[in-house]
């Protein structure tokens, strides 16, 4: 039974990566001592082994070992033996492009619907839904395709931000861009604000963290979702 | 000889639609009695034929007919023979793999190197870079590719945004998405802000508006230039 946790960011605004989450991390992660970290998402400027540091800090808390999936000779065979999976955040292109290339979509796909726990955040959130057609990152590199793992059977838009009123701005809002993928595309999408996250086991899927999410569906008006809202209908349609 | 106007924006806050750009268009298109709009970026929820009739209510003011491309049966006639070109915005992704599917890249390109006046805004904007890669909208549907008609040998980010000093949230900043894309790409990104636009006569580019832009390069520190700015050094790099 596949299980997952898809975080809309790893941070939330003053505290450090992963603090918000660590409690259920540490439910998730339970009985595991060591996880594959996958750093292909990193934003510029830091090496994979600086990123996997950083995401080793945060799972210092909880006594957890991350290794990059770089530091493997044999990849695969790191993704088969792995414990549990972490893709981590930064852009959502690099990383669709990279797990292309590198030819991880089946064997990851393989691995966490088999039941091995995957923990996503931002750009490794985006992934798990159908495509990255609703990310919020800039196409700095162009991905073979836009099709994702497709673990839940929906879209996300991680990092979600509600329009402001006070704007004089006249580049379109989340919203706006959100309802012109519904104009071609039937996926529903759910905006996920920053703190909320989906824990996913097998096709049940829960709302969770402290914000309501915001769901979009073509021809319905969005709809805000409170937390423990269980989503698992969306896994049907 | 090449002459583009290519503007952040079709609208600023509290002004009608194209309202703050009339006297430059108006001196652009001197001459010229009819231009052919390219609707196919059109934002969700409106025909062609809609998108048509909000351009040329802007165009009005000026006594310039405008007719859409899908109103002609031969749109490879229709580019051939326009007297001026204006692309409008809505979702470059949209816009881009459009334009492939119709085989308009190559036919644009000829018109408007030959000498035929291209405006664009927004979107209409993005393409007239080498890539779209610097584009602020959701990939709402796979373009065949990113490359886009470079006209200018550098690319856009049009409705550029500053980093907001009292955001809480995130997501990463433009400045932030621009760096990123740096650390795999060389191409120079100008952030257009809202209000601001180019005006392309040949290899010469004047940056023209009331704002400064905001230059990237890899490996250099951003750089604010104020109006004016004569930046045809960059068709030389």
């Amino acid at each position: 039974m596949k299980k997952l946790l898809i975080a809309s960011t790893s941070t939330v605004h003053g505290k450090d990566y992963l603090e918000y989450i660590l409690p259920e991390l540490s439910e998730f992660f339970k009985g595991i001592h060591e996880i594959l970290f996958i750093p292909y998402a990193r934003p510029g400027g830091i090496t994979y082994d600086e990123y996997t540091a950083i995401a080793q800090k945060g799972f210092d808390k909880i006594n957890l070992k991350v290794r990059g999936i770089h530091e493997f000779k044999n990849h695969f065979g790191a993704v088969n033996s792995a414990k549990g999976i972490f893709t981590g955040g930064g852009n959502t292109f690099l990383l669709l492009k990279k797990l292309y290339e590198m030819k991880l979509i089946s064997s990851i796909k393989n691995v966490v619907e088999n039941g091995t726990p995957y923990f996503g955040t931002s750009a490794g959130s985006n992934i798990t839904g159908l495509t990255i057609q609703n990310t919020n990152d800039m196409p700095i590199v162009y991905p073979p395709s836009f099709d994702a793992f497709g673990f839940i059977n929906f879209n996300l838009n991680p990092h979600y931000l509600d329009p402001d009123p006070t704007s004089t701005h006249m580049g379109e809002t989340r919203e706006t861009r959100i309802n012109e993928f519904h104009t071609l595309n039937k996926i529903p999408v759910l905006g996920l604000r920053e703190g909320s996250w989906l824990n996913v086991k097998g096709d049940k899927v829960l709302l969770k963290g402290e914000l309501n999410a915001r769901l979009f569906q073509k021809t319905k008006s969005p709809s805000e979702l409170p937390p423990e809202t269980d989503l698992s209908y969306l896994m049907k349609l």
